[in-house]
């Protein structure tokens, strides 16, 4: 009477249900610090504790699922009967064929987050890694079959094999109409001999959904069987696992030393077929299509010129990136290798193992009915959507900036003439250049006592590129342009926060000044002061600061704002901008009694700050100082002889 | 100009950019055992690897989001310009806002997951936990927005204001309309007291689906920046690490010891506010929450009596059983201690960090507009479906067996008076469970040899409690129910693969009789072997071995095979029986020859095998020609005379 199939693998579960459910997140549902210190206890404290009745994962599992979904409900039966099912069905007077899966829990989504419409009508949920009690399908049968009977797709597993199939019997004995189809899509494995048969693994998901939309449909129990069972035989799975699942209460089990991987591992924790050193993903991606697509074992009946349906399942602790990246290499591999059509991609984790990582792959022929089945539409929520459809190319060039702004594909260079504003320019620029320069040892000495040192050199940086550019190639008669290449030859020079801030400052006043202004009309000193404010505010909105918090914008705001005032009641436009100046200076200094709410002067006492200014806000007003008072001296002067 | 808001965080992640990429799929994208095994390698090895431009797994991973989502593209600008779009948007004619978003990566499915009709339109990916540069974010602006414009939603990190900053306003010098929203959720810090800010976490996901929303219904710009903007002031999130996502080449890190986690982290792999012995999953949502609904913060504007969206998003390695195990804690704790409705609740893994096991929780406050939005349709693949609509109540009554078999509430007996089948069955039914019992210690001995010995104790188990129960309640009167009876005794006492065999085999007999028969009326010899005949089809079905297996099936399948051509040839159906016997008996010793292709006999050697049969078949052959003989001796016999 000994019948055990797949015995190692039976036992192996079974020793694991002695010390059920839990795994990783035991860590945080078990106040015991000794366990969790020592890390290394022996499960049967945490059986002890489930024992009383304090945890069950399951059950609360499927709690926090129907407060997730409100469409599916279950039945009152904890914590023997675990159901799901959908919220819309009545089994008495259910119109269609009832569609139930189910097993061991510890793989979800599967089973519970595939119930419904055009999906499960109802999972049966063991614990974790046991399959459920027979009572429990029988009730979960009962539940939400109608005349039209139900239709059991179970894993093959002997237990689940076992069980369910007693309750198919038992509900027969009551009048239900009941047919079972068995997955088995494993392919790590070479073709067994006797019994045990192939692992059903995540290809269940993928009949799930077929026999569903077959149901859906309005088909009588034998044609959805029939679809179901159809599709077991045209699916093949195998997995890869970098890491094992957390077990009960138990350290993370170190049978999978580093740099290894399994290949052709179960979802319950059963060791893989083989033990291999890590390889590249595109190399461990085409060992697994060649054993899903292998002609020895010939398990899935698909050839050249096929056309096929891709799933890559994540074995619950892998990333969405991962599993994409494992995508993006399958997809060539069989079209290129295999000479086969993928036209369905289902990346995402369906059918997992705790918190096991590393990923299954599936790959089921795409015959036009099986395609017409999966692309159904359906409520299930983890079935994944936007899969279907016709591709488009996958890429598209990179769009060509407008025409105006395309200063790639230009030229620039320094005007041979420069008109008046040009020149005014020119001199503003070179003075606030060479303030920074000569400011250089200054702010230097300031920041390396409230930061890093080496504000001076940045700025001083900054300013020489300008100076060598601007000789080079400003178109110095368009102001707005000018501003703009400033911008670019900070950037290119000058690193880290000040750089990119000063790059938004100028392209934020050259923004402005594009719009406000024609590039062959001199700007107004209203639109230069409202390019200023502009590009003051930009630096606050995406630099996060604003005044009183000991930076540049210290200097600069007080600036702005008289500059705004003055030209507002009119006075000389020369004038104001040196008034602004010396407001730029005064905030400067006024630094000196700020705490610092930016940057790294944060770490700095209080007294060492209250004697230094900031030095983001020093060399803001000398650059502005130097520039309207070049300005101012420029205007006051004839304008010189025309180059002879 | 030392202008560092998040100097700690900040510079953290630029240590890592450092190293790039990778994390734990490092150890299969790379080959180089060296860095395998020792396992502490530094990363510059992997770093020089991707410099080679052999692996960035950021455009891996788009390639395969595109060959999983047809309704997805890229640009082709590969490595710089990494962007996912809308394949139906084409920026010069879109009539609809423009939603953009992005940052590093290393948060899938954020943000590519999330572009789709209704949510983003492109999302813009830097390298890992890198932003993104200016030219990736421009040329996603450029490719996706039209006459009404774009609106940029960036999460609170300096390196994304600023890089989407400048962006915005190169845009905006090239005439394109902007708006830029910044999400800071975070509520696991005190109120920062200058630049820095709350950080953008998970609740990102939600402004995004809001925004996607307003836009889609056709609002202009500055509408839908708006409802983002408000968005933003109405949703709170707090995060619990278990453990350190794994940084590149790097083993992981042990700042998280055994027993620990970590409060209020971000999703860059920067530390927690608090780390503390880890608590049971009820006690850690529920300080999380009071952090999020503090009065004294009071960072979002829930107070008793809203009604509230909850989100529960995975890190990136945890398992969906562990989320909606916090789902489920959450939603009872908000309503009781927080006094607030949950009237949506989001359960997955929307913003990760890498590997990270752990969570957080976002709540919003579901005012009826934001409802409104949240509910609209997307086709972004990684919304979850399916989380709207009304409640019904989450759990149903576990439904009743149809009356007629309600043995449960019914009280078997047996009859008082014995009708002829009742007679008859009872001498057969004694017959054959005598036979086991005496066969118990040959039994024990076969399986000694061939399998764990106990075979005999097991089976004389069974065949006791058949012989109490039978003298207590069988109703023999009925056969069918007799049998089905039976079925339950065997369960009740025999453990293991064999008990469930055995009941399977008596409940689908007893389904093919009941369906077969009435119950007033005796059970013709062939109706009895067409249930024998299905009673072995359901072992076969669900147990899944065949003829030639080495188990009871080697008996019972020629009996059972006989018996039928006995009978359709018109032989005497007693003789029939016997003869079907002497089949069995031949088949059960005929396993001595068999391979094993069940159960723990295919551990043990051929040589052993060859002299000792089958326990189980040989104890099925001896109850079923016990029973036969009996039967014949029986009626051969006239009927006793009725009791005095």
């Amino acid at each position: 009477m000994q019948y055990s199939p797949f015995p190692r693998i039976k036992r192996f579960c079974i020793y694991k249900l002695v010390c059920l459910t839990i795994f990783r997140l035991s860590r945080i549902l078990n106040n015991n610090k000794q366990i969790n210190l020592a890390g290394r206890k022996h499960c049967y404290q945490y059986s002890a504790m489930i024992g009383k009745g304090k945890r069950d994962v399951v059950t609360e599992f499927i709690e926090g699922l129907v407060e997730t979904y409100p469409g599916l409900q279950y039945l009152d039966g904890f914590p023997e009967v675990k159901v799901v099912l959908r919220g819309d069905v009545s089994g008495p007077t259910y119109e269609k064929v009832a569609v139930i899966s189910g097993g061991g829990s510890g793989h979800e989504p599967a089973h519970a987050g595939f119930v419904g419409d055009g999906m499960l009508t109802a999972a049966i949920c063991g614990d974790v890694f046991a399959s459920p009690p027979v009572a429990s399908i029988l009730a979960g049968i009962r539940a939400v079959t109608g005349p039209m009977g139900c239709l059991l797709i179970v894993k093959n597993y002997t237990g689940d094999r076992l069980n369910f199939g007693l309750a198919a019997e038992e509900a027969k004995s009551e009048g239900y109409k009941v047919e079972m189809v068995i997955v088995g899509d494993d392919c790590a494995l070479p073709p067994p001999r006797g019994i045990a048969g192939r692992r059903g693994l995540a290809g269940t998901i993928l009949v799930h959904k077929i026999a569903g939309a077959a149901a859906a449909s309005g088909l009588p129990l034998s044609d959805v069987a029939a679809e179901a069972r159809h599709a077991c035989g045209v699916v093949g799975t195998m997995g890869v696992a970098l890491s094992v699942c957390t077990l009960p209460g138990q350290p993370k089990s170190d049978r999978l030393g580093p740099g290894k991987m399994e290949l052709g591992l179960g979802i319950h924790g059963e060791p893989g077929a083989v033990v291999a050193d890590i390889q590249p993903v595109d190399l461990v991606v085409s060992h697994v299509l060649n054993r899903i697509l292998s002609s020895e074992t010939n398990y899935v009946p698909i050839k050249r010129g096929s056309r096929v349906v891709l799933m890559i399942n994540g074995l619950g602790g892998t990333p969405v990136m991962e599993l994409m990246i494992a995508a993006g290499k399958a997809v060539p591999i069989l079209q290129l290798e295999h000479g086969v059509a993928v036209v369905r991609v289902y990346t995402g984790s369906f059918m997992t193992s705790l918190d096991m990582a590393g990923f299954s792959i599936s790959i089921m022929k795409a015959e036009q009915a099986i395609l017409q089945r999966l692309d159904a539409a359906t409520k299930a929520p983890h079935w994944p959507v936007g899969v279907d459809g016709e591709h488009p190319p996958a890429k598209i060039p990179v769009p060509v900036p407008p025409s105006r702004s395309a200063k790639n594909d230009e030229v620039l260079s320094r005007p041979e003439q420069l008109n008046e504003q040009g020149r005014a320019l020119e001199v503003a620029i070179e003075a606030a250049v060479s303030a920074i320069i000569h400011l250089k040892d200054s702010l230097n000495e300031w920041d390396s006592k409230v930061g890093d040192g080496d504000c001076g050199s940045t700025m001083s940086r900054g300013a020489t590129a300008i100076q060598q550019d601007m000789k080079k190639y400003y178109p110095l008669n368009d102001a707005a342009e000018t501003i703009n290449e400033i911008g670019s030859s900070i950037r290119r020079v000058m690193g880290g926060t000040s750089g990119i801030l000063y790059d938004i400052f100028c392209k934020a006043a050259y923004a402005r000044l594009k719009l406000n202004s024609q590039s062959d009309v001199a700007i107004t000193p209203l639109q230069w002061a409202d390019a200023f404010e502009g590009a003051i505010n930009a630096v606050m909105l995406y630099g996060g600061a604003a005044a009183g918090y000991r930076t540049m914008l210290d200097a600069l705001i007080p600036a702005s704002t008289l500059l705004k005032q003055r030209l507002s009641g009119g006075d000389d436009p020369l004038d104001a901008f040196v008034k602004s100046a010396d407001a730029a200076v005064a905030g400067a200094e006024s630094t000196k009694q700020m705490e610092p709410l930016a940057g790294r002067s944060t770490y700095v006492s209080a007294d060492m700050l209250t004697s230094v200014p900031d030095p983001g806000a020093m060399a803001a007003a000398s650059w502005y100082r130097a520039a309207t008072l070049a300005l101012n001296h420029h205007n006051s002067k004839p304008p010189p002889p025309p180059p002879a």
